[in-house]
C-alpha cells in the first residue's frame, strides 16, 4: 500500500534571513534533499539514473508558506507522488514542525524525464518505485 | 502608465549545481534581489517599511523552469504587479537569457500586508508607488 | 578524558558548483552546523546563551583545502578547541570522507564572547563543558 | 602601475543569519564573485581557461572579520594579489562598508594552477594579467 514518505531536518542559523524566520527560497533546498533521500531510499540513486543517461528536469514548483519556522526548529518533510504519466510526474510535499505539529508549507514539485536531453518514457523498474509511493 | 521594471543579473560559480545548470532554489533569490530593489527604485526601502511595523509575508511562490540557465549568463529579471488587493497582491516575474532573449523562468509571487503580525491594508502611500507598477 | 566531536553531513547538490565539486563556502556551513550541534550535546544551546545575552562573534576562519568532495558523499566533520582563553577560544576542525578516509578540509575558527555587545570572560559554566573537549 | 581592483555587492535579505548580520560563510562569496570579475576585467575569462584544461584550485582561504555587515550595507570589496609564485599565488582582499568606510573583513585567498588535474605553471598570458594587480 502507497504511503507518504518522511525525512526530519533542522533550521540552521544562515538558513534564517533578515525577517528572523527561515527564507522563502530554503524551502526548496529542504524539499530537493527529501526527495533525493526518498528516490535512494526506493533504490533509486540519482547518480544511477544518470550514468543511465536519464536526468530529471524541474519544470515546476508551487509552495505555499503557511507559518514561519524559526531557528533550531525540527521540521518533518513529507512527500509522495500525485499524479505519474507517461513522462512527467509530481511530488506533493508538506513540511510540519516536530515540536507542535503545526503546517509550515505545502508545495507541489513537477519534473519530466529526459534522456540525452530529449523528453523519455519513465523506464519501468524507476516507475515501479515510484508507484509505491503514489497516492490517488 | 505602468510598466515593467527590470534588473541585470549574473549567474554566479555557486549558483550552479551539479546538473551543471543554475539550481531551481536560486530562482527564488533572484526574485527576491529584483522585488527588493524595485520596491528601493519606487521610494519603497523594506526597511522603511519595517520601521513603520509593515511587514510583507510571502504567502505562496509559483515557478515554471523553461530553459535552464548556466555559469556566467546575464539574466534579465522583470517584475510587476499582476493583482493588487486591499491587504494582498500578487507579482508577475520573467526572467530571459540577455545574449539570445530566450525565456528562462516565468513566476507568480504572492504576499501579504501584516502590521504587528496582524493582517493589515495596504498603506495609501505604498499602494500608490506599486500601482506604477500594475499592469491588468 | 578530552575528546574530538564528530558529525555525519552529505554533500548535496546545491552544494556543488560549476567545477562539480562542493564549492569553498559550503565547508564553513558543515563547520557552522557542527559546532551548533557539538555545542548542544554538551549542553550548551545557542538560544539558551543568547538569552543571558551572551553570544559568539567570529574573528577569524582558516580552511586549508585539501581534496575536492563530490555530490552524494558522506563526510564527517570532526571539532574541538585548540584553545580557551579568557575571553576567545579557537575551534580545530578536520573533514574526512567517509568511504576512504580521505582527509578533504583542515580549519581553524576562532571566536570571542560577547555579553550585550561587550567582550566578557566566558561564564564558568560554559567553560568547563567547553574543556571537555579541549585538547591542547 | 599595479593597483587593487575594487567591486561594489549590496548585502541581501537572505546573506543576514540568526545573529542579524551577514552570515560568515556569505563572505567567501563575495570574493569569489569578486575575483571571477577582477579575472574578467583582466580580459581572462574562466570559461577561457577551463577551455585551455587550466583550473584553478583554492588551496587556503583565511578571513578575518572586523565588523559585522548589515542588511542593505553597500560592500566595497577590494582585491589584488600580495604573491605569484610559479605554480601559485595568493590574493589579498578588503572589505569596506561604503557609508562610513569601516573595514569589515581583511582576507587572503591561496590558489594553485592544475592543468588536466596537475600542477601546472601559470601561463605567461595569464600571469602577465596577474601581474598587473601584483603589489608586493
Amino acid at each position: 500500500m502507497a504511503r507518504k514518505m518522511c525525512q526530519e531536518v533542522k533550521a540552521r542559523n544562515y538558513h534564517i534571513d533578515s525577517y528572523g524566520h527561515v527564507n522563502n527560497a530554503q524551502y526548496l533546498r529542504y524539499l530537493e534533499d527529501a526527495r533525493t533521500d526518498f528516490f535512494e531510499e526506493l533504490g533509486l540513486s540519482i547518480p544511477g539514473l544518470n550514468a543511465r543517461s536519464i536526468h530529471i528536469f524541474i519544470t515546476a514548483t508551487n509552495l505555499q508558506y503557511r507559518k514561519p519556522a524559526k531557528i533550531g526548529d525540527k521540521l518533518l518533510v513529507y512527500g509522495w507522488f500525485i499524479k505519474i504519466s507517461s513522462r512527467k510526474a509530481t511530488w506533493q510535499h508538506e513540511i510540519y514542525r516536530k515540536q507542535d505539529n503545526a503546517l509550515i508549507l505545502t508545495g507541489q514539485i513537477s519534473g519530466m524525464f529526459l534522456k540525452q536531453g530529449r523528453l523519455t518514457t519513465i523506464p519501468s523498474d524507476v516507475r515501479a518505485a515510484m508507484t509505491k509511493i503514489y497516492i490517488s
